[in-house]
């Protein structure tokens, strides 16, 4: 089965909102086994709304619509696509009772900006929206669904998972597609393909492979496309253990497992408990750790040392060792990830400093150096990367390698 | 003058990646005055990019295509594009050269995947990137210019900054687009509408208006559009005037000023110095100032106090507090501020604590509730707020409110 997305909205075009929503959509249909031919972004123009609707109808099955439903005037998504439906707005009873409880207990007064939500193309079939004021709409032309939905991303979502993908579900099966994702950490896009060009040369015609990397992760996407879901598990099972056998040093996960999910799973598994000390990362790797549902149970939490005397004072650094080493440095790094383990009384410590720019680099040090510290009852590992690259770049990047350093000291890996 | 951006990789369909380089991209191009007509992902298949290519060849001045240039054999970009432009791959020394030395310097050495990354089509020209393996190409068909590039974000914008943009200044100016946004931070999407209703009937024909609301800020976004740079100039000064008569308490700042910005241009000003305690953020308030460079000349440091033990240990909050009134308590937050104020010696702390969830929540503190406080040596602000949503927004609107409160503390605003 085929779909598209069409995003509505000028916001996009001019690049003040990063499209967030097609790719959620296109994951929550593919893995319903929808094939996506095409995404498009336009702007909130009735001209290229009708073009966009005109193009899709009668060449997918289904079109996924988000944007320009909003209480505000620049919205004109409803009578465009009353236009193309031929029909025309109706106030809708059940839609208007909804506005009026959500507002109410959000304790904001109904105005006519609202009143005019309530309002719905005659032909559609409304799916109603308990997570928000616009509601979603749902028509047919040319054998091809049209679903409009508000652009904000948790109404959006809400719509999606309760009427959406359970109803396309019922009413679509016949080919699959089936991912899965193998995690990689610790070597170079190029690199990888050549040590994996046997292996793609000797995937069945089914499969097929993508390298998909961000900040040091490689992931390995396998992609098998058919119609016997059983046969189509078998190969890509068999795929898997292929990787397994020829690269088991850098496959750190599977599926969408980040590094921060990892390494939480493996403290639980341990029954261990973690904290953190960071400079040059100002609570990203923390910010990492607990975005993960559930990191209470072994984090403790966090010095963030931005300032020297941070370093010198809460995590007891030695003032000489910054004078003769630099506060990135080895020495330092290990330092602040004894003094954090003590001060939390933690099983292990993560600490970083560095350089992310785009100051303070310099000819010995310059902006992508960072040193990272490991510390355990067992032992302490440290080390000193060289990245490089925009400061926000380097915040994760030098917070994905501690994560990775992390991973490695607590599964024994080398 | 109008232009169009596709973007090539199945990952973006399949919603395993962002669409980050479209949005950077409109963005850029709208500061240039071109008018973004549409953004289109499509998958790694001849057909659709050909398809692509032959819609918009004569529609539009300008196509920027990303993607499907890397060295592995999913990216087929490269041999489409000679299809479509009938030419055909030949060896570029120039290249090979710099393809050359970038592995030795990463102490990579070259395989056959990087030799097939200095072949280009014969009838391009060739944008070198100092950035990366794989160059940029510009074509022209039609009267359209085509530029395809890598679509690894940070060689993208390497192609972009140093050749398309310039280039594309020098060859086009008649059109002028002028964006202003302006900074709200207070108030709900459809009640700023109803206030600006008025404002927006008398906006000259020139000038639009749009919300982009995100975690509690609304961007007020002024577009003008004319041929007459100066006189759209003084009409977006005139409207962004009037914005300031009509809702002058709840804009923030101009731009795209973010609170970190904002709060961190404030504290410069004032020569002050800034810490945090977090407990339900983790880190997330420590990350967003440090993701501001230069923050470390007034950022002193961070407490992630995510477990109790740290509440009491390091800021110093009494146990008794905890037990009374519960970690998530007005109380509590009011601690965790003098405490951390004390522990780094600043002139300013900002402390939260609530419930981010998804577990954690009870019926008198569900999941969304936050308690904030900001002390200095002047006065303690402690105020507490309902939100509600998913761990991940949750984090994000305690996160803004929290500098939201701290800005004001600092201005002095009420």
């Amino acid at each position: 089965m085929r779909a598209e997305i069409i995003s509505i909205g000028d916001e996009l075009l001019i690049g003040q909102t990063i499209n967030t929503n097609a790719a959620w959509m296109g994951a929550e249909m593919s893995k319903i086994s929808f094939l996506i031919t095409r995404m498009i972004s336009i702007p909130d123009k009735k001209e290229d709304i009708l073009k966009a609707l005109s193009e899709a109808a009668g060449k997918v099955d289904v079109v996924l619509i988000t944007g320009g439903l909003g209480p505000t005037s620049d919205d004109i998504t409803k009578p465009v696509l009353c236009e193309f439906f031929e029909t025309k707005l109706v106030n809708d009873e059940k839609v208007l009772r909804m506005i009026e409880e959500m507002l109410l207990r959000r304790n904001f007064s109904m105005n006519d900006n609202n009143r005019r939500q309530a309002e719905v193309p005659e032909s559609c079939r409304v799916l109603y929206n308990a997570s928000g004021t616009a509601p979603g709409m749902w028509f047919e032309k040319q054998g091809t669904i049209f679903i409009s939905m508000p652009g904000v991303p948790a109404e959006m979502k809400h719509l999606m998972k309760e009427h959406v993908i359970p109803e396309l579900e019922k009413r679509f099966h016949s080919q699959v597609i089936i991912h899965k994702n193998i995690m990689t950490y610790g070597t170079a896009e190029a690199k990888l393909a050549e040590t994996l060009t046997g292996f793609e040369a000797e995937m069945p015609e089914s499969i097929s492979l993508a390298y998909l990397p961000s900040y040091g992760i490689i992931k390995l996407r396998l992609t098998a496309i058919g119609t016997d879901r059983d046969l189509l598990r078998l190969q890509i099972d068999s795929q898997v253990r292929n990787l397994y056998r020829i690269i088991p040093d850098i496959i750190y996960a599977e599926d969408e497992e980040t590094m921060e999910m990892t390494t939480g799973r493996l403290l639980r598994t341990k029954n261990a408990t973690l904290c953190t000390a960071e400079s040059c990362t100002g609570g990203n790797i923390a910010h990492l750790i607990t975005s993960v549902a559930g990191s209470s149970e072994y984090y403790k939490g966090s010095v963030v040392a931005y300032d020297n005397s941070v370093k010198t004072g809460l995590l007891n650094v030695p003032e000489k060792l910054i004078e003769e080493h630099g506060a990135v440095s080895l020495e330092v790094a290990e330092a602040m990830a004894k003094g954090a383990r003590k001060l939390f009384s933690t099983d292990y410590s993560v600490a970083v400093t560095g350089v992310a720019g785009p100051e303070g680099g310099t000819a010995e040090k310059p902006v992508g150096t960072v040193c990272i510290s490991i510390d355990s009852k067992e032992n302490t590992v440290t080390r000193k990367f060289a990245f490089g690259g925009d400061r926000n770049i380097n915040i994760m990047r030098f917070s994905v390698a501690a994560l990775n350093m992390l991973r490695m000291a607590i599964s024994g890996a080398k």
